[in-house]
């Protein structure tokens, strides 16, 4: 794939790394950077994840031939619908959010003739922010979740796929409402664990917490205002993980409270072989 | 610090660190190890870890300055006791294991006469096993606990201090009933609730995690065997730590099923200021 501007709304570590990536891999001729903060546009221009800073999204919606939205979930619809009103016909716009069924149904209802949105949410990123943590080879080998619904179209969803394999993605295919179930398991449920991990140690024990601790509750140093907005998108899905957690540690506790050490040692083994099966 | 023999009595991952951290630093002259598998020593030779493989723990305890015990919690005491029997007067006899009030009452009130016994935990470690992973740096800068009650010899918890040190350790003494409480929220918690997360993960759902699932779970993947002697050695402070976790899960479960969005973002805020305290 070989586009000639690439907008990308948002440029903190996944929305920089979209932009390192994309010229890298030579996927973009131009890159515009959108953002409120000029300061921080500046940084990711500095960082050479993007060619041009703008404050303003209408122009470089205008500009855009793929635009990326990787702001907040509880901002994303609002602002490619914004955007949707200013860009050329066949622009495609598409996301990285970690909630997709909301943002996905508020929008393609929505969008003009002509112009195309679907929903992605690249499997990358990490606890940090700010395009100086942005890496080229962030999507290297990860995947990436594209969304598709009876509304989505088909030659925007193909391109969609060609613009995250461009950068080194793999790509899968699947519907928003079961993206946000699964992810309700596979990372907003530990991301909640990890939080209440955190909050549950008390102060003055600190020091006492070596590597397990450390890898335990790495995520819970995550912005909240966005991990909020994400619980909010999928609150229904994370309480049902939540129950299905609140199980396990269940029948954990009341196999140590009755001193029931077979137990202990098959719920034990049951979830080494869970890891086991994940690898490194 | 500097002796002639030093006795590693399980020779795996720790005991294995303790080896090759005693050779780099020059703390002994010789280094047996002891096991029950022939073919495990040979690994901890081939890695430099030991010079003397041993499958009689009477003879090595016998030719021992210091010996360590890095064998599970639940052996250690009387493990300790039999070699105590073997060994020359002055010899001083610690360990690696992860809980300590029961060992440590067990073992200082049947000692011989002239021998010591103190008892240790370095926070290091992994979820790996084998003198394979064994790192001569495993406890550079990172902190052992040494165990300190009104039966404690002084002289021998300055040796045990001075060992620990030389390996590169920072050091502190503690209650050994305050290290296990202590243990219960650093180390056995977090355990228990990686083990509870990659059970609750459906396993359909494998290819959909990524960093944050992984960071968070990774120690479940530690042998069952010696965790659930842990958790037996443990059980009351543990049961206290979980109802903790518990208290802050519940906390955020509520937020969440009430939409109580500036309650999950206060909660989420208060969790990410704990785990920054703690630096990566």
């Amino acid at each position: 794939m070989r586009i000639r501007t690439l907008t990308i709304v948002g440029v903190g570590l996944i929305g920089g790394s979209i932009g390192l990536a994309a010229k890298r891999h030579g996927v973009a001729e131009h890159v515009i950077g959108v953002g409120r903060q000029e300061s921080s546009l500046q940084r990711a221009k500095k960082r050479g994840a993007i060619d041009e800073p703008c404050t303003d999204l209408a122009t470089a919606a205008h500009q855009a031939d793929i635009a990326v939205f990787c702001t907040p979930v509880d901002l994303i619809a609002t602002q490619v619908l914004a955007a949707a009103r200013d860009c050329r016909p066949g622009t495609l716009f598409t996301d990285a959010g970690s909630t997709k069924a909301a943002i996905v149904q508020k929008v393609e209802s929505r969008m003009p003739e002509g112009v195309a949105f679907v929903g992605s949410h690249p499997l990358a990123g990490s606890e940090k922010r700010g395009p100086e943590h942005a890496e080229a080879n962030l999507f290297e080998g990860r995947l990436t979740i594209v969304t598709k619904t009876s509304r989505t179209d088909a030659e925007a969803l193909a391109r969609t796929t060609e613009f995250w394999q461009s950068l080194g993605s793999r790509v899968r295919v699947m519907d928003p409402v079961e993206h946000d179930k699964s992810l309700a398991f596979t990372s907003h449920m530990p991301h909640l664990t990890a939080a209440a991990l955190a909050s549950a140690l008390p102060a003055e024990l600190h020091d006492l917490t070596a590597a397990g601790f450390r890898d335990t509750t790495r995520i819970a140093a995550g912005d909240p205002a966005i991990w909020s907005a994400i619980f909010a998108q999928n609150r229904e899905a994370v309480l049902a993980a939540l129950d299905r957690l609140g199980g396990q540690l269940l029948r954990f506790r009341s196999a140590l409270e009755t001193g029931d050490w077979p137990t202990v040692h098959e719920l034990l083994m049951r979830a080494k072989e869970a890891r086991d099966a994940l690898g490194n």
